[in-house]
């Protein structure tokens, strides 16, 4: 009975990760495109989506901690727990992200664009597969697609890097976009910064299941 | 007995808390310190102190997964633990900033000074106060220290736009500077980093103790 308790909770707390996930890929999205499309209305939508995101952490949290006092979860369900109450401070972070996008997307909205944004919502869009892609390796004990993850963070700050260095000719060849080049570059390092987010979950993820490999061959071996 | 054990294992677990946050200082100052005074062996130092840290990071979780899994905490001792498990992630990211300092101080050495370094190691200095002083605030459940670690936050991103503003002068009035003014723009966001990361732990302590005095306030009005 208490297992089944347990099941049904764990299944419960999966569900509201992905959810809290999804929220956090919608607040990515608009902030980008509110940029993109010069539209300051979707990024101040983005400023609503940070305040569900938030409340939902509280949600999950005393979720997570009512499991441990009441079930008193063993091994990989206690595990499984504790790493969640650390991803939705990776999520709830990657939430702020998206508003500080959002709030260079409403300064930069009001002046000219130095150059076309093609690189933004392309960097976005990886951004966004490896918020979504970390939870699903996540909630299914995945190793393998969290270390897809990990690889297209290379990818990320590759092309950080690249527009970072056309952004400094831009700068040198004319002052006058200085500024707003290094807004732009602030909305590249926040989308970095996300990937950074969830390399680091996925990083959790490699480790939590291959701790649980190591620990099973450990008693395996014991049993033995 | 088994609270005696519970007990004496929360003070181990807060002496590596603050064992953590003392490496983590160290880190910055001596990240800090390689570049206002040139020194890239210094600098060197940072990435064996990360390791330390990180080695720290691990230790200390296996412990809070150990007391969870063996003493069964409840109430505040599990939300100290819990907190306890998300407070170490920030300190490694802290470790992983002040190694990002301690790389650009080597790119920046090798070139001349834009100008003197003043205001590093004065806004260095606040955000290694505010790591020191926000765990305290949290192995002593000290609410008025966390939120003064919270009003510093405003004087690191005081300074951090001020110090932006005098860069850009810089990059503007001689595009020979704008890639040495980026590196120093990036110092000073990893140090508003390393601060935001302090302001997150001080608002789970006052969060954490605001929870526990609501909570005391129920229980009291039940058994009233």
């Amino acid at each position: 009975m208490m297992e089944t308790h347990l099941q049904m909770e764990l299944q419960e707390l999966k569900e509201n990760l992905l959810k809290m996930a999804a929220l956090v890929e919608g607040a990515i999205r608009d902030a980008v495109q509110s940029l993109a499309k010069r539209d300051s209305d979707l990024a101040r939508k983005t400023f609503g989506m940070e305040d569900r995101i938030n409340k939902l952490e509280i949600v999950i949290d005393e979720m997570c901690l009512k499991l441990l006092a009441l079930r008193q979860p063993m091994a990989a369900d206690l595990r499984f727990i504790t790493s969640a109450m650390k991803i939705i401070t990776d999520l709830e972070r990657m939430g702020d992200q998206a508003v500080n996008i959002a709030e260079r997307a409403v300064s930069l909205n009001q002046e000219p664009q130095i150059k076309p944004y093609i690189d933004i919502p392309k960097m976005a869009e990886i951004v966004q597969s490896m918020v979504k892609d970390v939870l699903d390796a996540f909630v299914n004990h995945d190793p393998k697609l969290a270390r897809s993850v990990c690889e297209r963070d290379d990818m990320v700050d590759g092309l950080n890097n690249q527009v970072v260095r056309e952004l400094l000719t831009y700068m040198m060849s004319d002052p006058k976009t200085i500024t707003r080049a290094v807004h732009l570059m602030i909305v590249f390092r926040c989308l970095e910064r996300i990937a950074d987010h969830a390399t680091n979950i996925a990083e959790d993820v490699i480790f939590m299941v291959d701790a649980l490999v190591i620990k099973h061959h450990a008693d395996a071996n014991k049993e033995g």
